[in-house]
């Protein structure tokens, strides 16, 4: 192996992203952690192809950089590292907000490239026992590259996704990302977590099917994490929110109306809209 | 086979009974239907023992029958043939509104007796080609018998439910059943629906991860049978959907204030009430 990957930070989405590269071209996957456990459960495990609690060596040496922190996290290491990374390397991040992190990156000298990128998969749970080799396996991976980027760096982290099991790399701007994900990712955690606010939580118990199961399975969240990404986004996040309030305002309209037929009606266009979303991702399934 | 249970309905839910009481004790599991192509489905593909358009013979021979139609078909089947059962057979339903379904179901004639029933199991899809033998697998079949039921067609009913599969037999009454599946179920498909309607969805295209895909799953619903079950409990799903507003609004004022540590908490709380709830369900897991 004559190239070297870092992937900085062990946790869910870290261990998984240095247990699905082993085998990557030629690159070396080298796992950094401050955590002895954690280094010792990934060393044990072979989460990584070596794993070191040497940051800077590991840095030094690395031909790509993952960071795989929480959002405040990758800030602070990008700027006590600015100087630490090799000359010519990539650097990238996993996190699940871009426009905070991409104006973090602008520390970098400039023969680092940073490309900020946001898989989008996860579970649940956190830390380096969680981790899959196949997390990533149908999942988009998302990417915000500038002008600047170097086209063979963007070629590499197409080609790392792919290697990965994820279904496409969508290029984005940071700003965009973020007004998507408070809607698509952020917004279904507010949703879990306002549903098991519900005083009547604990009485439903054995009433539950699969569709409230698949609505707060995400409630139980990392909430340091989550905390760091609902904040750094939002006023996106309040918007997505608001549009939600109107739209749920307006069933309960119709609810109250006791008018069946504008009821069929106005379930009939959301439900095609739906469907209509099914067909998207069945035709682009890979 | 010395007895007969009767399965009028063939759809998603009446297909899958058929199909997972097969060889239940010494049971024939006759299917009753009033659509040619879903007869002629049912019976290439075995859905049940024997497949009939009959169903005033199918009745008149039953002495278990499972009412699987919409709603208001169930009301209207039972007026219709109020005077067709069997004496002394066992009739219930599967639908997932109770208290206006066991008021129907005072037309029966004394010797006849109903026990109102939902399984809480389905899917996003419908019609016979989508049943499934273990649709009930793991899941909650609520019962809601009263104080003239008989307690072996009770007992008759909760070894049924063991043998499709199901997780547990909860017993309740019509009122508590509707409160709480206006929460647990039936918030759930608003929810999906008004995730739909927001005006960004087809920009989010490769945005969406599993919280997304698991939030709004169930808004490709069935209209006719959504409309009705949504009519027919409007007052008690309206009331949880002023609290789900509610408790959105809360999440909005902590983001708009800008006060980590308070969405730190209040994420903390949230998240901690989920993880009971997981506990609950492990603990109950069969």
């Amino acid at each position: 192996m004559s190239k070297r990957v870092a992937v900085v930070g062990l946790g869910l989405i870290g261990g998984s992203i240095a247990m699905a590269l082993q085998g990557f071209e030629d690159y070396e996957i080298v796992g950094v952690d401050v955590s002895e456990p954690t280094l010792r459960y990934a060393a044990e495990h072979h989460v990584a192809d070596r794993v070191t609690g040497d940051a800077g060596q590991a840095l030094a040496e690395a031909d790509v950089v993952f960071l795989c922190l929480h959002p405040q996290g990758i800030v602070d290491f990008l700027q006590r590292n600015r100087d630490g990374f090799k000359a010519g390397a990539l650097v990238t991040d996993v996190c699940g907000v871009k426009t905070a992190i991409v104006e973090a990156a602008k520390v970098l000298p400039p023969d680092v490239g940073f490309i900020g990128g946001h898989p989008m998969a996860g579970t649940e749970f956190s830390g380096v026992q969680n981790a899959l080799k196949h997390m990533f396996r149908g999942a988009h991976y998302i990417i915000v590259p500038n002008k600047n980027s170097r086209p063979d760096q963007v070629a590499l982290l197409e080609r790392m996704a792919a290697y990965m099991g994820c279904r496409d790399v969508v290029k984005t701007t940071p700003e965009q990302h973020d007004a998507i994900i408070a809607y698509t990712s952020q917004m279904m955690h507010v949703i879990a977590v306002s549903v098991c606010d519900d005083p009547k939580l604990f009485e439903f118990m054995g009433f539950e099917g699969d569709s409230f199961r698949g609505c707060t399975r995400v409630a139980a969240l990392d909430v340091p994490l989550w905390t760091q990404l609902f904040s750094l986004n939002a006023p996106q996040l309040d918007a997505a929110l608001e549009r939600l309030e109107q739209n749920i305002g307006s069933y309960r309209q119709v609810l109250r109306s006791g008018d069946r037929r504008a009821l069929a009606e106005k379930l009939e266009w959301s439900a095609d809209r739906k469907r209509q979303v099914n067909r998207w991702e069945q035709e682009h399934q890979t």
